[in-house]
Order: C-alpha cells, then structure tokens, then sequence
C-alpha cells in the first residue's frame, strides 16, 4: 500500500494505492496532513480500501509530496562513514541533526528551478522517516518502530556554498532554498519496509553517483528516533531525513548540478524520483 | 497595538490591544496564524479596533504565543560581538542560521519545565521578527522593513550539553527542547517599533543577567531579512530571532537554570516575560 498526492501544486488530491489501483482518500481524508497521519492507522486504511473510488486519470496527474505541511523537518548528518569521509569528516559520535523549513517540500518529479546564487547545487538520496505519533523521551523499553507511519524516498537538496563557504559552520543555511526536499512519490506504511536494508541509488545525467545500503547507516532508523526524542518532541507528521551515503558532488569527483542537468534516485520499495534542473529566468 | 492570543493552551482566544482596551478579535480571524498575517493590514485592523467587542476577563486569562504554529522558526546566532565572545568565538563575517522546531512556542509566562537531561539550561533575551509576506531574494531597492508584519519579545532557551557537547557542532540539537520558545506577550506591529534600537534585558531570580541594545546587533533588522531571502523564501508568519546580547550561563558567570529559578527578561515596548524553572516529574 502507498499514500500519495496527485495533481497539481497546492491542489493535490490524496489517494492510496493498493494491488496497482490508485483510489481516492477523499472520503477518508481532505487531505494527507500531520492531523490524518495522527489519527490514522493505516492497516485500517487498507481494511476500507476496496471501498474507495478508483481515481479517474489518475495516471495522468502530476505527482505532490506525500504529505503536506509537516510541524518539522530534521535532517541526520553524516551517517553513512564514506560520505563522511568525501566530505573530509571523522565519522560522528553523536546524531548531527541540522533543519530543513518545511516550504522545500516538492513533488518528487517536480523541477529544480535555481535562483542566483546557488552555485554548488548538490544530491542526497536520503531515506526519509515519517512520524507517526508523539514521541518524547523514549526508552530501551520502548519500540521506535510503533512511532513511525511510514517512510518515503527524498532528496535533501543542498548547496554546499551557502552550507560550507558562508555558513558560520551552521548546515541549514545551504539546505533551505525554495523546492530543496523533492519527497515521494509515496508514503510505505512501516508494517511493509525494512528500515535499515534498503538500496539506496542516484544519478545524474543517467550516470550512477550513489549506491549504498541503509545498512550502512551509523545511527539506525531506532536509533535515530530514540536520541532525537530525548531532546526535542517528535510529533506526528514530522519528517526525519536520515543521511546520505557516499556519491555526491561535494566529494570532488563529480560536478554540481547546472540547468539542463537530471537527477534521478530511487529506493527499494519507496519508488523512483527524476529532476530536471533550470535557472529562474 | 498589540496582538495577543489569551486562554489556556491549546484554546487561545485572539485580541488585539489598544488604548488599553483588550478587544475580541474573533469577528475578524478564529486565530492569529500565518494566513491572518499574510491578509492582515495591521492599520486596516486598528480602524476597525474601536468596532469589536470588549473581551470579558481578559486581565485574568493566561497569555499565549501571540502566533499559532509558523511554518519555520529561524534563529540568528552570535550577533552580538560580546556574546560571541563569552562563547569563545569570534564576531561572524555572515550571517549564522540554525533553527527550532516550531512545536517549541510557549507562552511568555508559562513555566519551564525540564526533561531528565537537560542539564546546562541557559536563556537568552531576544528581539523577535514575524515576517509579514513572502520575500525571495530582496535587493537593495527593496525595504526589508516592508515584509515584516510586526515584532515581539523572545527567550531562545538554550541546552548547551545538546548544543555543544553532543552535537557534532550544529546547535539546533541544543534549542529544541518542549517549550522552549516562550514567546510574547505581543506581536506590536512593525510601524510601532525601531527594531535597531531597543534596549533588552534579563534577569534570573530578580539579578540581571543581560542589558543590551539591539543597536549593538552585528547584523541589522533590515540585513538580516535580506541575507537570509538569498538562500531561503520567508512566509507570512514565520518567526526569526535575531540573536541574543551577552549574559548568559555560557560565559561561566552565572549558573545555569535549575527547578525554583525565576526567569525574567523585557525588551522597550514590546513586554515582559517571567518564567517558573521546574523539573518534570
């Protein structure tokens, strides 16, 4: 089963997709928004399924990020080691979280439009978590896992001048520009993804940049969620992008992105993402 | 004028202030969110203020957050070249960006109250800018001043162990603890302030802590909203805090904050703030 948002920008319709139907939430739900995700079990969701209109058109419809308006967007740093290398960093011993304001989300297709000054305009293949309900200060008595909703495939966009060069050593300034967390196309529930063995994958002009596995992560995704819930209140709705392997440009090896460049990444079971990039004009 | 929201949490009735009569808003807006301030003149409010209905007891009601959930919560860091100092850094050539989740907002007067691990508390005094519409990439033609709706006072409390001691160096970890953003009494509006000279205080149980003016800030009300449009877009409501001026538990002066402690801070014109230190139970 995935949760998705079709048709266009600020328009978008939530639907569920099941046995390779698309249907229509709407009698569930307006929308897919941190509120539905509180108040909603998806095995629930799938019961009611074969009861939901199938959408016409469906096909058809530009794809939106899975969720609307997430409350927050935490970002992992540096938790795969040989992206921390290429980035010239010692692995880190503690979770590195930086943000992203919630305005970047994207559609998962959607362009890359780059405003001047954006110069050193870099991918990240991220998994991306999101939470199911309120969690603060979980325990090793408690299972992280019954916290999350689902996962999605995401693209933390990032320019490493406004990141690196101009930055005061603080991350989020390069992480912020305006459509910089392309996310989808789907929504997995969490009952159907195995968190921390996934293939994660990106090129750039059809040519492999990332190819790495969840596996590799520092912090597990139960990690992850059990240190940020001792610090700060996770809440339903919120999205937690857990890092990014080895592959992107900031390494040396590869150039940044420029107009008339494509990007694509996928995850195993979350879907497959293509962006084509352009200057504001 | 000022903007308020009065009631308990979670049920904040919106008013607006003025010649000392506390007025319902409610006939204009259910809530002072992002959309009222993005289709609010703030004069067009005070033409009709003399219409709208006293508010009964409003005198005994708790204060709020005078804005419901922003979309981003930007903090400017070390903008005061003393600050920086006792933090043992240097004056930034650029702007300094980190953020907190904006589940942190809190009312002004609402008591403090710490997890199990958060140990080195500090607070910090500072001017609040609410941005009013949405700016991309202002120019020097442009007045910054234009695009804020109105300003208020903030404590940026701050954990220094999730900021400095576990944290990898990217300080949001340590500013994004359960109601850490106490926020208002007031939202004044913009034409009512001088954002650059203002003078800002705190106190911790009734000896002062900090005594500043934001005419010592290193970047201006005005740099600050153009700098940070560069890399990301600001929208109606979101909040960004323009750093705090030296005095604070950081410097080794003072202790930090513990249960019994009595936080208080003000800033000319825009309130005061007092906060109770507990411990949770």
């Amino acid at each position: 089963m995935q949760f998705q948002r079709r048709g266009e920008a600020g328009q978008e319709i939530p639907v569920v997709i099941h046995d390779g139907v698309i249907r229509d939430l709407r009698p569930l739900t307006s929308d897919i928004t941190p509120d539905f995700i509180a108040t909603t079990n998806s095995s629930e969701v799938l019961s009611h399924a074969h009861k939901l209109p199938e959408l016409a058109d469906a096909e058809s419809l530009r794809i939106g990020a899975p969720i609307s308006r997430p409350g927050a967007v935490y970002c992992v740093g540096m938790n795969y080691a040989k992206h921390a290398a290429e980035g010239g960093a010692e692995p880190p011993e503690n979770v590195v979280i930086f943000f992203k304001p919630p305005h970047t989300l994207a559609g998962p297709n959607d362009d890359i439009i780059l405003g001047p000054g954006f110069t050193k305009v870099d991918w990240e293949v991220e998994l991306a978590i999101i939470v199911g309900k309120t969690a603060w200060q979980l325990t090793s008595q408690d299972n992280p896992l019954e916290y999350i909703f689902g996962f999605a495939l995401a693209n933390d966009l990032s320019d490493r001048y406004w990141q690196l060069e101009v930055s005061g050593g603080q991350w989020s300034k390069g992480k912020s520009g305006p459509g910089f967390l392309p996310l989808g196309p789907s929504i997995v529930p969490a009952s159907e993804v195995s968190p921390n063995s996934l293939q994660l994958r990106s090129w750039v002009n059809g040519e492999p940049r990332q190819d790495s596995n969840t596996e590799d992560m520092i912090f597990s995704v139960e990690q992850i969620m059990r240190d940020l819930s001792q610090f700060t209140v996770l809440e339903a709705g919120d999205i937690i992008l857990t890092g990014t392997p080895e592959g992107v440009a900031l390494s040396g090896r590869f150039p940044y992105l420029d107009a008339g460049d494509e990007v694509s990444m996928s995850i195993d079971g979350l879907g497959h993402q293509t962006q084509r990039v352009s200057r504001q004009s």
